[in-house]
């Protein structure tokens, strides 16, 4: 299956310029999704993590049946203000300005390997600052998941060194 | 297994006097986490969906497993602005002020059954919002599931009559 014939391109979103790679129309199509998750699955289920950490909100959409498809726990890295207990937060550049995100102190009570998970890897700002944040709250970033890497935005060379990074789909 | 032993009470979230249920305690543990989606779909199962809506953003983490399990595609209902293509936009009032969320209008270009699922029932708003967003976009809505109801609030009389309502812990 080619997940490119089920990303939808839109054009000037959400931006003029931009070209928005839609993961909606993947989702909608039971078998497209199934095939994503299991492909995601494969390709990092030998790094062993014992949580897998979505980043909001997208990565929610990926994270959790990865998560229970590879018998993790499911960890949310979320914006400012959304987490009820005491966070973490790490600030980070954007192309247009900072944006920040939180997780929860206590998220990795019982310390373990993490796999970060996000639809898209762009400029790699996102998975940076979620990686961050894993580090402070004692989990051990063992790997990064994609849907889309947009390569020429060089993404990977912001994110640490070490920890494998897959994409199922580039641009 | 009882999934209110996972389910931690944070006083005064967002604000002061409200018991914030978070579910993020749920989600840390796999086999809580596989007994909450196994669970919606066994109560849900029955009802034929061809597709699981799931509210932003926490309706997200919960419905993208349930469509996996039960064989649907996922449709995400959205706050103002984050879908790419054009949408239907609906706005509900919440206990301080209004807010909004919004559709793709394709969402079910292929018309179809759907159950709409999110965490938390409380005023019953934004499950209501969600259920016109589904209609308009040429849907059905058969059922509504939540991980959790808060009673007192009598969401469920918010809810348009016929679609069947699970959840599977209420305080």
């Amino acid at each position: 299956m080619d997940l490119k014939d089920y990303i939808r391109t839109v054009p000037d979103f959400p931006e003029p310029g931009i070209l928005f790679r839609d993961i909606t129309t993947l989702l909608h199509q039971p078998q497209a999704l199934r095939y994503t998750i299991d492909s995601l699955a494969e390709q990092t289920g030998s790094l062993g993590a014992d949580y897998v950490v979505g980043i909001e909100s997208r990565g929610f959409m990926f994270g959790t049946p990865l998560a229970l498809k590879l018998g993790c726990g499911f960890v949310p890295v979320r914006k400012p203000g959304k987490l009820p207990a005491a966070v973490f937060k790490e600030e980070y550049t954007l192309e247009y300005g900072k944006n920040a995100l939180e997780i929860h102190q206590d998220a990795f009570v019982v310390p373990g390997r993490v796999l970060v998970v996000d639809d898209l890897l762009a400029t790699g700002g996102t998975a940076a600052a979620a990686a961050q944040l894993v580090e402070r709250a004692g989990g051990t970033v063992v790997g990064f998941g994609f849907i889309i890497e947009l390569t020429f935005l060089n993404g990977r060379a912001k994110l640490p060194e070490g920890p494998s990074a897959v994409a199922l789909v580039s641009y």
